[in-house]
């Protein structure tokens, strides 16, 4: 179990944002997190944990500096963790494609040379930063998770496959079928190598078939997203939910585009969604 | 009078956050700011107007980015004008120190060579911007002022100058009395020149005292921000005020920091605050 080393802190609402990093044994590398802690959590009064996955180019900060979601943490009372996109450093490998390498994990484990020994995201991501989290921070072992974009991907493919661990699932204008999408295609051929079935384990459209409890899910799409439906095309995702007995709620709001002023203009109501879930 | 360029477009809550440029006759140079406007504004209904002006550093887009601003500007129906901080540009001088030049123009207008030419930001604030504003927009003639650390100092200062023309003032961290703090100093000493009798008339500690209306004012100060009480000092100001019989609350508030982390958690307090001075 790594240590966790505290780089900043801000009072925020009533709550404190910090800021931590650590040595991490899965990714081989220096990572850095942020965690919204509210007013009200304490030993005796532990509270449920949403977790936070960003797209593509966003560190942990995006979230925390945009999205206005911390009133609503506050007055829920529950713990937001915002890791980051991926692992970073010199001794990291990267890619001049922004959808690429640093900042672009889409949360896989890698299994392709260079990306193999830093690029296990995944494994971060269900296992040894839930497990800091719980061992560092008053949190009961209720979560649930959300996700923007790329980070939609993530959110619903680990709520997918592992929805007895999480409460609930939401996503912001999330890639859904990366196996036939354009920036998916690429990440999925460089981590996972060119053997298009070994993809289909990190697809979240795969994912709803094989899920073993029907999570609950919310999901907004702005209809005048500029990477609507080209590269973020949930209808068709959602369709597979209802068929499958899901329930899943779809919100397409018009004019809204792929920008934090739409997710800020929608995160109360995926705080409330969650909260719902997360006694 | 110039025109307006449209430059971005975002939905945001259920109103516009507008992004425009233009040639500007005060600062001889292309001048950008941001409007917030709210679903309910149109010709038949104009609304009031809230200006926000930011600190160092910062562009049009902190504020918009950053504060979660637009949720109760939208539900107040009030209008939000975020001009930039200086004019910028190539042709415009600049200084190698952060609290000089582009990104700092403390808003008055500059005196001395070269930074005459360009620097004349109270003129653009108070006269050339509203009236873009006024012209362009669906908005009634009621306004207010805000803004943060040397954009405190520009709303105190501004408010209090042309007090018959603003509703309300309130500021989150001001620079109170630039003639004596370091940053204002060497701002004021740059753009003013060395003669400091000329640099009163930009200080708002000396401005309370000139004031043709005992205009209302709100501060909010946190007690963790780093540059309190060597740069932002607003003890001293609101005792004035409240010996000159001004209507002002002051909130001091433990453990809050310098960043937008402490505007976010406040914004809502100053829109009521304005709202109930904007009919």
């Amino acid at each position: 179990m790594s240590t966790l080393k505290l780089i900043a802190r801000h009072k925020n609402f009533n709550g404190f944002l910090e800021r931590y990093q650590h040595d991490s044994d899965t990714t081989h590398s220096i990572m850095t997190f942020s965690i919204f802690r509210p007013s009200n959590a304490n030993a005796k009064q532990p509270t449920p944990v949403l977790y936070w996955l960003s797209g593509l180019t966003c560190t942990d900060e995006n979230f925390a500096t945009k999205a206005g979601a911390f009133e609503y943490a506050d007055a829920l009372g529950i713990s937001v963790v915002i890791p980051d996109t991926s692992p970073r450093g010199k001794s990291v490998p990267d890619h001049e494609n922004f959808a690429l390498g640093q900042g672009a994990s889409f949360y896989v484990n890698a299994t392709q040379n260079p990306w193999d020994f830093n690029y296990q995201m995944y494994d971060y991501i269900t296992k040894e930063l839930p497990q800091l989290i719980d061992n560092n921070f008053p949190v009961t072992d209720e979560k649930s998770i959300m996700g923007h974009s790329m980070g939609g991907h993530g959110a619903l493919m680990i709520g997918l496959k592992n929805s007895n661990q999480y409460q609930s699932i939401s996503a912001f204008a999330p890639i859904v079928n990366p196996c036939q999408t354009p920036w998916g295609k690429a990440a999925f051929n460089t981590y996972l190598g060119p053997q298009a079935d070994k993809w289909e384990e990190y697809d979240s459209l795969s994912c709803l078939s094989s899920a073993a409890r029907k999570i609950p899910i919310l999901i907004h799409q702005g209809l005048g997203d500029e990477f609507y439906p080209n590269e973020v095309n949930p209808e068709i995702f959602v369709e597979k939910a209802k068929r499958l007995h899901f329930p899943i709620s779809y919100c397409p709001v018009k004019d809204y585009d792929h920008s934090y002023y739409f997710i800020s203009s929608f995160i109360k109501e995926h705080f409330d969604f969650h909260a719902k879930y997360l006694k």
